[in-house]
Order: C-alpha cells, then structure tokens, then sequence
C-alpha cells in the first residue's frame, strides 16, 4: 500500500497556503490560492476543495491519496468542533468551518488556530528540532504564540492560551493597545511597536544613520532599525536595547512557568537574526531562573511560510 | 471484588502527611509522621512503609487493599524517574526515592513536585471543583505553584515549570530573591515579603492600626496586616493593595498564555480570603485579556494540609 499524505492548509487574511505532506513532514505539493473573502467567506471551504481535486488530477493521483486535513485559521475558535466564533479578517461569523470543509472536500477536518499551527510545524520539522516543550512567537504586524507543553498545543478554558501579544510587557504608562489594554508586548515588541518607539528615539538622534535611512525610505519600519543596529548605529542600538529588554523579560516570565526547551522566535521581525536574538537572550537571562534559562534556547524560525501547512498536516497526522 | 484504596504522601520539611483515600478522593484514614532528616533522610522511606503497615493492621485490612502510593516531595525532582537530585530540606542528594520507596513499602510508587501534587488535589477534590485547566499559588513563606493543562501537570523540559514565585513582578528596582534574581513575585507576594513591604510602609503610619499592632506584637506579620486591612487601616490597605497588584499583574501575564479556567490560592496568606482575593480580582482585570479575565476565576483552596494527600491519590489512580 502507498502511504497516504495529510493537508496542510493555512488561511490568511490575503492568501490560503495549502500543500500535501508526507507522514515525514516533507512536503510533496503545495499551491496557494487568494482569500475570497465576499459573502462573509461563504467560498472559503470551496475554494480549498477545488485546489485538492485539481492538484490530485495533476498529480495524476487519487483520493484515496490522502488521509485528512489540517487546518488553521485566524479568530476565535472552538478547537472540538471547528466551529468559528468570529473571525474578522476572513469575514466569518458563527461559521461551522470543521462540518463544511468535511462536506466539501470529503476529507476528515480538525481545525487550530494559525499560531498554532505554525507552532506545530516548527516544533516537527522547524527550529523546534523535536522539542515537545516548545515558546513560539511570532513577530509581525502584531504578536502572536503558540505554547506546546508535552507535545500537545495549550488551549486553556476557552481557545486563548497561547495570547502572548497580550502579557503585559510595560506595567506602568504603557502604550494603548488595540486589545483595550495598556503596555501589552504587542505595543513594543511588533514591528508596528519597532517603528513607534524607533520614532520616539530617532528625534534625540537627528544625525544618527537611522535618522538618515527614515528620511531617505520617508517612513519607520523595523527592518531599518535592525538594519542601521546591524551597522552600530547608536541610536538604532538603543531602540534595539530596549524592544529586547520588554521581550525577554515577557518570555523569561513565561519561562519560568512554563520550563520550554525551545523559544522560537518567527514573523518578519525575527529575520534580523543575531541581531534581534543576541540582545534578547542577554535580557532573558536576566528575568529567567538560572536553571530553566539553562534548560532553554532561543532560535529563530526556519520554515518560514511552510510553519503552517507542515503543523497542519501534523495535526491531522495526529488527530485522534 | 472491594474497591482498593490509594496511599497519598506528602513530604514536609517538618512532616510527612500519609493517607489511604478512596477511588472518590474521600480520605478513608489518615496521620502524620516527624520528617528524620538524620543520616541524609535514609530512614524516611521506612518510616512511609511502616505507617502504611501499621495502618492496614489497625484498620483490620490486608495490603491487597492498596493499589500504588502517589508521593509528593520538595526539591529537585525527575518526574520520570522519581530520582532526586536535590532535596536540601530533607537532606537528599541524587536518592532513587521511588526504587527505595517501592522495595520498602511493596507498592508501585509514582512520584511529583510538592506544588504540584497540592495542584492535582485541588483539581479533583478541591476549590478546582475539576477544572482541567487550572493555575494553582502558595503563598506561604515563599510562592510555589503548579499549573495543570488539560488534567495534566505540566513539567517543561527539566522539572521547572510552575515556578510561579520566580516571576518578575518588579521589574525595575526589585528587592532581591534567595534565587539570586531581584524583584521575584516571591519578594513581594509570599507571607515573608509582604510583612517587609509593611515594616517599609508602617513608618510613614505611625499611628496606625497596623502600627500599634505591630508594637504590641513586637513583629510584623502578613497576619496583622490583613486584620488590619479588614479594619479599613489605611496603611494595611496600602500594603495589601501593593502586593495584590504585583500578584494580579503576575497572575493575569500568566493566564493570558495559559487561560485557565480556575486560579487557586493557597498558602498561610490565603486564609486572609476576600480581604486578599477582592482586590487581587481587580488587579487581575487590570492585567488580563477581558476574555481571559472572562474565563477565569480566582478562589481560595479549600483542602488545606490535605491538598498534597488527595492530589497524590490522583497521581497514583491515574498513572500510566
């Protein structure tokens, strides 16, 4: 008998990634379509059915070829029944996204949310390496995580865990947050957080390189404050410095609860390497009990935009 | 057939607490032994086997009634193994305490943290009321914890998740810990730390409530002060409401990555109940995602010094 593929499938706000994968976690074919995001995403689950029949018919392979799908999606979900709460960027409200995939694609469906996934898929075959006690965080626009304690994801009561944007990184005169908070990680260690502080700094340091480069681009990004760091620039240095000091002391505190193996660390911002991750682990060692700093490094992410179709196709290699 | 019974045991530095509880939790009998630290703490597992022995002869029962001992002990432990690597209260270093307890008492052993069996016992009989996904904090003369996800005790990569105490609360300027770190929630959370932050604030409130007690008693105690704080002293109101804003802000970091659905207190401190619960509740709302918040609430242990016996039960039924 042919061994059978699993699903990855990894929905975005703009794009569906999707790919077959083998029961090793190599990828054997994978595509992407656009979000159609009109009647509330009512095409969705359609759109991922037809993708699978036409790349089977290229592939010159049967149904039969594949075991089930696994999937993450962006918004509030109820993992036991696929059901979505909400789900803003896609337009999903009260969606059965499990029942109807299922019905479309004739294929078994269990649906996690996307950190999650991408977790999963770095801890198989990722900068996890294996690790089953595994900190993801992604840096990007926002910042989002997936924690997995003995190779199981955390969900908590109600699907949250995992809402490491939102620890509390500046306790006193934080910046607001879009969650109603104040001085949550996502205010200062996102690349939206990056450029903010980065353009508080800059105007103390009018002939710094980074002030030059945010002249020259005309806007603030973080890739130009790792970049002008990357080059010793004093004030990207200190902006750097100090975006590190709040992460490091969020994941040391979760560290201490939590004892991880591995803190990966994934999203745009994390390829600024050693840049990002040297002065990160200095802050960490100072907020971590000695033994589980010992016990933990830090890496960032490799799979880059596969994290999520690899963790999705874990996940329905191991649905029970 | 009659039901068998599982044997709890809850090593202190003082005591061992020993019981014989049922397949429901209920404690069928129970005692304590003196902890005999002499010679490295060698006769303790003896001492465990000969409780058990003369229990079942008082009790008019055979030892078929028993079924597997689930332990709790202080230190350093390999779960997996049930090998301690340090005990520095008890007196062990690198003790196969689970092959000594076995070839002693006669029974499979399973071993665990102190915290956490305390945890696993508030779960399943206690203030937990079986809520699978649960945070559990001691605050006593220092701040232990466990945390449970999905029924389980989570353990991290070497034995040192739960480590609730060794949180940074205060991040900037922290009184420093026994760990080496400073500003550990421990400082400012445990019975120790708030009688400090008392003895620091009661200066300015000389002629406090919670001075005059102070006098009269001749030392500060996190007792006096909450009876104070119940009394509406505004300087004990002031110590108790610092140290439940570091506990909240701690707390609510942590249930924002873990979204548990009960936060157990226990510990000497506890006792004090709304006084300290009241004001940590809006420390915690402060601090946590409004769904998070949602999902959680913050209750006081209810099993005292039979926490560690009953949630050693647990480990013993539902070891693999």
């Amino acid at each position: 008998m042919t061994t059978q593929w699993y699903v990855g499938v990894d929905l975005g706000g703009t794009t569906i990634k999707l790919a077959f994968v083998d029961s090793y976690g190599d990828i054997v074919y994978k595509g992407e379509v656009p979000t159609n995001t009109d009647n509330e995403g009512s095409e969705i689950t359609t759109d991922i059915a037809k993708w699978i029949d036409q790349s089977l018919v290229h592939l010159g392979e049967s149904k039969d070829r594949l075991h089930s799908i696994g999937m993450g999606a962006p918004g509030f979900i109820n993992m036991e029944t696929g059901y979505i709460y909400q789900a803003v960027n896609i337009g999903w409200k009260n969606f059965h996204l499990k029942d109807r995939l299922e019905m479309d694609a004739g294929l078994p469906v269990i649906v996690d949310n996307d950190a999650n996934i991408a977790a999963l898929g770095e801890m198989w075959r990722g900068a996890g390496d294996g690790a089953k006690n595994l900190l993801c965080v992604t840096l990007g626009t926002g910042v989002g995580g997936g924690i997995i304690a003995n190779g199981n994801i955390l969900h908590g009561v109600n699907g949250m865990a995992g809402e490491i944007g939102h620890i509390t990184a500046v306790p006193e005169d934080g910046y607001p947050c879009n969650c109603g908070k104040t001085g949550c990680l996502e205010t200062v260690s996102s690349a939206t957080g990056i450029a903010r502080i980065a353009k508080e700094l800059v105007t103390d340091f009018p002939n710094s390189l980074l002030a030059n480069e945010y002249k020259k681009e005309d806007k603030m990004t973080a890739k130009i404050v790792f970049e002008a760091a990357e080059n010793n620039d004093e004030c990207a240095l200190l902006v750097v410095n100090k975006v590190t000091y709040y992460l490091g002391f969020a994941l040391a505190n979760l560290a201490n609860a939590f004892n991880p193996e591995k803190i990966v660390v994934g999203g745009g911002v994390s390829k600024a390497g050693e840049t990002l991750i040297k002065p990160l682990e200095k802050a960490f060692q100072q907020f971590a009990l000695p033994r589980v700093a010992e016990g933990a490094s830090i890496v960032v992410a490799t799979l880059g935009n596969d994290a999520g179709v690899i963790g999705g196709a874990w996940l329905a290699k191991t649905q029970k």
